[in-house]
């Protein structure tokens, strides 16, 4: 089911909420509180941006519990944007391609959930994907060709409508392949600059989104870092998460209509 | 461009060909003598035949020189039918999933060539996999993708036809792309009873192929094992070697007037 | 902790304990029951005898449960006598050579449990290993370290013997070191032939030991691979089983009154 | 034999020397050109000095040139002082504590040579590590034993001292081992401020050593990241380089009578 985190405010040593807190991403690879998976151990990523337009990478198959690459660079790289992600697999190889999060040009998502049964619908979601986008394609996984139909659907210039259009579409997708498996998706997006972050699910078990905003800086999380429920906001389901540069968070529906009727 | 080996005859320990040999396949992941790339370290590869109709693999990202495993599993391991492959990446990710050889139900195959311009033609050979097997695709590669492809063109009962059809239909398409690249392929394919062998190119260039028969056992490699060329055989381009259960190996052509037209 | 399985009996495909049980070792990997830590994720091991007097051995630091190699090989090989092992690291790095089984000439061996403060009695331990078997020490373990001087101590002529005087030696090195870290040795040793496990702990949390005998054959388990609970015996603190050829397996006290005196 | 390069000066981009040139580090692991081995496949490292007194470190088991990870970290992570390596074996596994480069506190330590031959020294020089810097031995390399070493002869304080001292015991227990294999010690050392470089041979096959003096910056290198040879400047054997800050770089004699005397 994974678990993520991506922070959005002033530049911060990644350490700050992928390894320190009590319960940290790393922390959550072995034992992770609100996911059905308690394991999340089949690889890990880290994306970041920093000066250049691009977003560094770093993608392991090794559980994120015992890297010690990852705390080094956790301590090492600092970064006023960035993503973190440890994996549980829905069925998808455990190799580093198939490693959120995923990049293309100044573009990164991460994702948590899964995209109905997968086997029924990959050719169609895989047809999404524009051909100039195809050699992007370098992994296996149901996200990544996500994220590449969204890209394909305009995200450069209007990422949430992109967003909005392509998870609508699979929507229908999913609905007309005849399974029940729903379509769960909790992710992530960011161009460097704005971070954008969705729980949406066709029924009611959408997976855990939270956030925290302090003096302009905000972390996003599937499950909270520590102890202190209080300071962290549930995101609703059919619900996304706006953080802009010197503007306050702001939280809108997302799809809300598709989700509640998907929910009835 | 990968090296590999093939056998078939007398149940024998893999460490025979594999590990032993003065210039075994594992001494050609660092220095092959006959193809152009002298390092194979890009992952490697076993698949063998035993009790099971379905063939047991081995990958590894791995250089295959320095991984302990293989040393013990080659000593271990005995067949009357195995594949080993060191793979030097034309491009795509090295990853265990894009390691050769692939298996299929009880047909196992490994490649070491080129499919033209992979970027160009690899939705259009992607879409010459049936359906039904496209769960099967589990990695990214080209060889991966032209396997699946000759199982959907009725490999599983006409083996060498299908192959026919489908470097004929391959040929085709790279020459429609546009590109100055080869089609090159040098593979090997089997049902753990019937071992089949091909070299073909598009033009001159044609990845080696060689192979020794003795006392009713074969081995088919893309280059000697030893110093004593005398006992190998060249395959020539164009051709393909069938070895099968109480018959002499044949040499025949395989896709000659397209190949000949091809190196004009 | 770590997690792991020994069997002796009639040749047999190694899937059979290792991937097939509904508890098997491999979901033991993902959520072992009576273990300290759940998640025995820090790499595993497979051990077996065949045809040569040295055991094949296969490594991997990846976790058992998302490893496709491991699979195929439990599948494939069979064997009358083998190990497989399941890692939660107490500190050492994840790595190939720190991955049980270990082997030495036909000796095979695995652990689990904890020598005391490792820190503080490491040059020690590694003191007991000959000079003739330090080269062997390829990781950095306790466990190998104890193998190499169990070893060292005559266990190729003596194994009881060698077993009784090295745990009786770091008992004391144990309790000399001032720590109140206990000395926990759940193992299991083996010259391919002959299959010998251990209970022992210096207080009362000897890591659990358990296994059944059937028409010959027998296992040897950290915890039960079913629920069927009468089916299994379990070896009490500071006892050892033996299992040889052709004999009713028996179990003994192994360093009963040390372990005693320790419990007090 | 391993290549490596070391750097100190401005704040650049790691991808500067280790993945841009044309004769890159990355591309000195395919194809190394002064080296015994052409290959240096078995595991590289990098070490970096940035905002903490400790280095970063990124060590992994593949080669160089296929690694993802490497190319994005070299791009996006800067530094005044780092080290990048890779390796190929001497005989000790690969595995990533085996990685150079090695670190301790704020001091960090990489080595291309051999010490005699190890087998046959290797408990002495482990002798030589003082018990309070046993702990941080996590590999089994004779190259982190020396860095330990070094250290425990008062590294800290005086580094120069300390690796006359460490280096002239070693070439007498080596000498006295009986081998007639030599202690080659081309290294580099640094505690984020100095750097320390060190070309030794006990006989005529020193491996090589080369740096290059620009606006303050140096660059120290196994061998010349291009064709410009008249830009880059021989260490001799039996000779040091050091790089202080506001200082130019200086080259002085390394054990030179010792070296000479071994040369005869």
């Amino acid at each position: 089911m994974c678990r993520w985190i991506a922070y959005r405010g002033e530049t911060i040593a990644l350490e700050h909420y992928v390894t320190a807190p009590a319960h940290s991403l790393v922390e959550q690879s072995m034992r992770a509180l609100e996911a059905t998976a308690g394991t999340n151990g089949d690889g890990f990523g880290l994306g970041w941006y920093g000066e250049h337009a691009e977003p560094g990478l770093y993608h392991e198959v090794r559980p994120a519990w015992s890297d010690e690459n990852l705390r080094h660079l956790c301590r090492h790289i600092r970064s006023h944007l960035y993503f973190a992600h440890v994996r549980a697999s829905t069925g998808t190889p455990t190799t580093r391609p198939n490693c959120h999060p995923f990049a293309h040009g100044r573009w990164m998502f991460m994702h948590n959930g899964q995209i109905g049964d997968w086997s029924l619908i990959r050719r169609k979601v895989e047809a999404m994907i524009p051909d100039e986008l195809y050699p992007a394609r370098i992994g296996t996984t149901d996200s990544e060709a996500v994220f590449l139909a969204i890209l394909g659907a305009g995200g450069d210039k209007d990422p949430i409508g992109a967003m909005e259009r392509t998870i609508a579409t699979l929507t229908d997708m999913v609905r007309q392949s005849g399974t029940d498996q729903p379509l769960r998706f909790t992710s992530a997006l960011s161009d460097g600059r704005n971070l954008y972050a969705f729980r949406y699910c066709t029924n009611d078990t959408a997976n855990t989104l939270y956030y925290r905003e302090s003096r302009g800086n905000v972390v996003i999380v599937s499950e909270p870092l520590d102890n202190e429920r209080d300071y962290w906001t549930v995101v609703p389901p059919g619900h996304m998460v706006i953080a802009r540069p010197e503007e306050r968070v702001t939280l809108r529906p997302f799809l809300a209509e598709t989700s509640s009727v998907a929910a009835e």
